[in-house]
């Protein structure tokens, strides 16, 4: 496997364009991502009860086995809450972008995201659409405008791609995604396309799709709070001419492997982007009974404000990691627990046992102040294992939140 | 029923004391309280699996159901994740007192609350056991004393007490509680401690504590974070000469009403003060098909990080209510619900049947920059109700925790 430059038009075949429509005050906010010919789709979205139009639209599409074709996507109104208007509006949008480019309409997906509650600017969105159109290219730069116009309070564009050979085939997979806040996915995630030429079932896409969020975007978490738009959408062209993939053999593998190099990596730089965040925070919990104790723990760590707040103090504060592993719902004996910490600057043993070891504040306060941290905690239980990604809770978290609509 | 001023020492035959040992820096660090006669206890205490000394100490004595006469709790370290060393301390401060105030150790409760991983500085505990035994006394004074002895950041002392009448016998009922931060109770709280001259059985004293936490203690979070020292801690001596309660008759509804009013009020208490805290902010989930939803949805709202922000920012951000119901995790119709803000500036709807109504965003900003504010959800399923309390999330908490420790 081979990681490239580029994001959403890596792979063979994909077009992409980003634009500024006028949905948003100054910055671009509409994207378009395509295929020449008609893709395999597949996708996970938010298990919030409260789903965005675009989520219901996507799931009905998805669900129909119909042929993909386009992804639009929006940012500034997240057109959920918004009611029946809310659906016409989102058909309208997909309508305009498959009239222009001659595709049916059941082969376009769409994703909103910015503000709940409002409703889309739809003459604003179908003026967008044509322009989209107009703009799409298979360079490296459209997929970099894609990425930038699907960005709400992101502070920087996430792509990445990478190659690998099935036989004597290059296959391609390519993506890019937004989050920064409201993120903490769960079966879903924010907005992300992935595109790839590989040749693949619809079945064998959504298998590794579904099994390949479980260990990455669903490990990440900004704030707890499980967006009403979460959407991860997947193009597959099969323009690669791989054998085409359908059943679980090394080809599939080889595929996951590569997808979930670029879902991890996207997932992280939501992660180190989240609002407000000065700082990536790894975690991981090795020797777990189960892997479901490893994902409850990780996660019950990484979702605490207190742990947050004291990465951001670069506070060595173990006892918050232990407590938020003591009140995730899961067993465990608390006397076994071997805690430590690791960056760039070094690694520590805080924790052996349950009980402080008699470490160093000082290098430990260096070693928090690296701007990618770990936090690793040895059950010593088991051979289960997980990692999850957050951030520290900062100010600016507090600031951006608090007048985030004004 | 009639609400009074004092706290612990309200009740007759209690009495209570806080000094300063010499475990903080500056401030009182160590409470007592006492009953002249030995007294029915009875506590919930934190589900944490992680639980500090006192905790597995308290547990343990009441399940034993020794009569109980005194509660001694400190402030600055919390004696959690500290090994068997951590055990043998938390007796030998129970003992200290026990020795003092010539009662069993079995008699005596203890609660820690302070920096999780630190070992108890044994010898200051047993001199401040003495100091603490010889300033008892039954004033309002002494029981404000301890109320401040145990305050970590909290900013307020919190104390309640509450007169009412069996037949022709006075029975009050006080308490006094700390918690500003780790404040996530789950059928246990922070530190808590109510006295009450009531005569009742073991069995029904139980009985109010466990439900009465339920509506109040255990709706009340800060920051998710459930502590590993979390206790509410009860004292019934039986000075009031009432007839004792046996069984739900109408004495125990009546002293019910009384605990519940005590411990709401703390409980609110505690939310408004909460670290950094600018606000109360109280979410009240009305016509939820089941109780159980309605606890659900309105604890789902209170511990959203973008709803505490957006109430810092004075901003009616109500996409953010409908999207923390949305991932609590209970199913419910989000095309039905109604939304309201109110405070004494006003009460305002901003969303019917799941859409934003055509609200003065002005008067809504108004409303929220009272410092209580409250959230009313209309599920318009059923009858059943709960109401959460907790507060804004600001740069202050961030700053309270980036450096907690030091």
């Amino acid at each position: 496997m081979k990681i490239i430059k580029g994001g959403v038009t890596a792979a063979k075949g994909f077009k992409a364009s980003g634009i500024y429509a006028g949905i948003k005050k100054k910055r671009k906010d509409m994207a378009l991502v395509y295929s020449i010919v008609p893709a395999v789709g597949a996708g996970v979205f938010t298990t919030n009860i409260v789903k965005a139009a675009p989520v219901k639209w996507d799931m009905n599409l998805l669900k129909q086995n119909k042929a993909i074709q386009a992804v639009v996507l929006n940012s500034g109104v997240a057109n959920a809450c918004t009611g029946e208007l809310g659906d016409i509006n989102n058909e309208k949008m997909a309508k305009a972008v498959a009239h222009v480019l001659s595709i049916p309409v059941s082969s376009v997906l769409t994703a909103s995201t910015g503000v709940i509650g409002k409703q889309l600017p739809i003459e604003v969105i179908e003026a967008g659409s044509k322009k989209l159109v107009n703009e799409l290219s298979d360079t490296k730069e459209s997929g970099l405008l894609a990425a930038e116009a699907i960005m709400t309070t992101d502070t920087i564009s996430k792509e990445c791609a990478v190659t690998f050979f099935l036989g004597e085939k290059k296959v391609t997979v390519g993506g890019m995604s937004k989050g920064s806040g409201m993120i903490h996915p769960n079966m879903a995630t924010m907005l992300g396309v992935v595109t790839t030429d590989v040749s693949i079932s619809k079945e064998m896409l959504q298998a590794v799709v579904s099994s390949g969020v479980i260990d990455t975007f669903n490990m990440i978490s900004v704030d707890r709070d499980t967006s009403t738009n979460d959407s991860l959408m997947v193009m597959a062209n099969g323009l690669a001419e791989n054998e085409i993939i359908t059943e679980k053999n090394e080809a599939y593998y080889l595929f996951y492997a590569a997808f979930h190099y670029v879902t991890e990596t996207l997932a992280k730089m939501m992660a180190g982007d989240g609002e407000g965040a000065t700082k990536l925070l790894e975690v991981s919990v090795l020797n777990a009974a189960t892997k479901e104790q490893a994902i409850t723990l990780s996660k019950s760590i990484i979702t605490s404000n207190l742990v947050k707040t004291a990465v951001f103090g670069n506070d060595a504060n173990w006892g918050r990691i232990l407590c938020a592993m003591g009140y995730a719902g899961v067993e465990f004996d608390p006397d076994k627990v071997d805690l430590f910490i690791e960056s760039s600057l070094g690694k520590l043993q805080l924790v052996e046992n349950g009980m402080a070891t008699d470490y160093s504040e000082e290098l430990a306060t260096k070693i928090l102040s690296h701007k990618e941290v770990t936090a690793i905690a040895d059950m010593k239980l088991g051979t289960a294992f997980a990692k999850a990604w957050g951030c520290d809770l900062t100010y600016d978290y507090v600031k951006i939140n608090a007048d985030y609509r004004s």
